[in-house]
């Protein structure tokens, strides 16, 4: 690698955006992951909105570079969100123009870390095909939170992304994923969009077996988190409910 | 969930056990986690030596609540980490027995999240049968930081732990995941002991197809931390090598 490029930082973003709570950007990073941000000047980002009004959040802990205003905030095509930018299609190196004239560029999404259930891959991939040193800083990752909580199988899992909308097919996806889960053991995780967090659950428990598994956690990081894990049966028997407004992590097995 | 009970928390641990190298505490967690894990007396882990050593760091930070001799911790038998406690067979509700009496317990393991890739699912299984509430805290994950740096698709992964170390099987595990990796587009993760780094990195190159790509990532969080991926055809043209000593993961992916 050129020690004349600079390197691509991946850097997590806290997981309470769009949330009405938040909290203090120091409880769930590492200093040195903010140091590290608060250090760059380029960016490539899922939105530069949300990016600006993270860097402000930044600042408060550690003085920022170079004032927001100055910094170079490059998004990442919509199209390139939408598709999922795995698909191997997009050359994101233009996006990296700013590296090989010597530059540390920061890749940052919403919420949580770039490149995992989010986009950000293609970025990365280009990244290694300009033969720039790739950085993975340290921070929430609201998966790896939501697996460890769920006490399901943690040495053999796999996260999904999110299951269809329609009810005929999202009982179809719930069942598949149920049977694999009980064939191979392996802990199946998936997401929803906040607003059929409901509609999710409701399915779940019509569908799955009764001795099955089911784990959700919501509001990861924030005081108001919740974890929960038990059998369909004592999930049917508590009546726990979730709500349709906080993003929620749900996972199955046996 | 009765307040009269203590909380479970899942503690993360640094990345560097048993490395020669080490960072500081500070650089891969939150103090939140720092703070959380600085006011608990009472562990379940993996391993009450590095347990103690890693709470000596943890006072170095931040006080701790009552010295390292005065704090009580419970080994996780020896067989439950043999076989993997996601076999169910395990009943870990005893080693919750302070939580009861209404102490906040830790659950730790040598490195990284506990129940992730590491025992501990047993005790957060136990914990949601006795009713505690279950937090789980923001520390490196080496699997997730892995799959960020190795480009390939974040949106549908499998970490399926330990591939065979008989030579024969591991070279048809590794056709197996690869076939599964190019038809269903899920990046499949996986682990070896540091010592058959290269044995298995060896297997890769000579089983995969060259258009197939491969990552790995060896002493993340450290200073010597190096994140690799390209596809098969230009890693043997690199002659990019691993060693035998760091713990590294390996993905694959189209």
């Amino acid at each position: 690698m050129s020690t004349a490029h600079g390197r691509l930082y991946l850097v997590p973003a806290p997981l309470d955006f769009g949330c009405a709570q938040q909290s203090p950007l120091e409880d769930s990073m590492p200093m040195q992951t903010l140091r590290v941000a608060a250090s760059l000047q380029h960016w490539v980002c899922e939105n530069a909105k949300s990016t600006r009004a993270y860097l402000k959040r930044v600042g408060e802990v550690v003085p920022l570079a170079a004032p927001i205003q100055a910094q170079t905030l490059v998004e990442l095509p919509r199209e390139v969100h939408k598709k999922g930018d795995h698909q191997g299609g997009f050359d994101a190196r233009p996006l990296l123009a700013a590296a090989l004239q010597g530059h540390d560029v920061g890749l940052v999404s919403e919420a949580g870390m770039p490149a995992v259930a989010d986009p950000g891959s293609s970025v990365v991939r280009a990244a290694h095909q300009l033969g720039l040193a790739v950085v993975p800083l340290v921070g929430p990752v609201s998966l790896l939170l939501a697996l460890a909580a769920s006490g399901l199988n943690g040495q053999n899992f796999a996260f999904v992304g999110y299951v269809p909308s329609e009810p005929g097919e999202r009982a179809q996806r719930v069942k598949a994923l149920e049977a694999l889960a009980l064939k191979t053991q392996q802990t199946q995780l998936f997401i929803e969009t906040p607003y059929r967090n409901q509609a999710l659950l409701a399915t779940l428990l019509q569908t799955l077996q009764p001795s099955t598994r089911l784990a959700t956690s919501s509001g990861l990081t924030l005081p108001s988190a919740r974890n929960l894990s038990a059998d369909v049966k004592t999930w049917k028997a508590r009546a726990w409910a979730l709500d349709n407004a906080t993003p929620t992590v749900f996972a199955i097995g046996p």
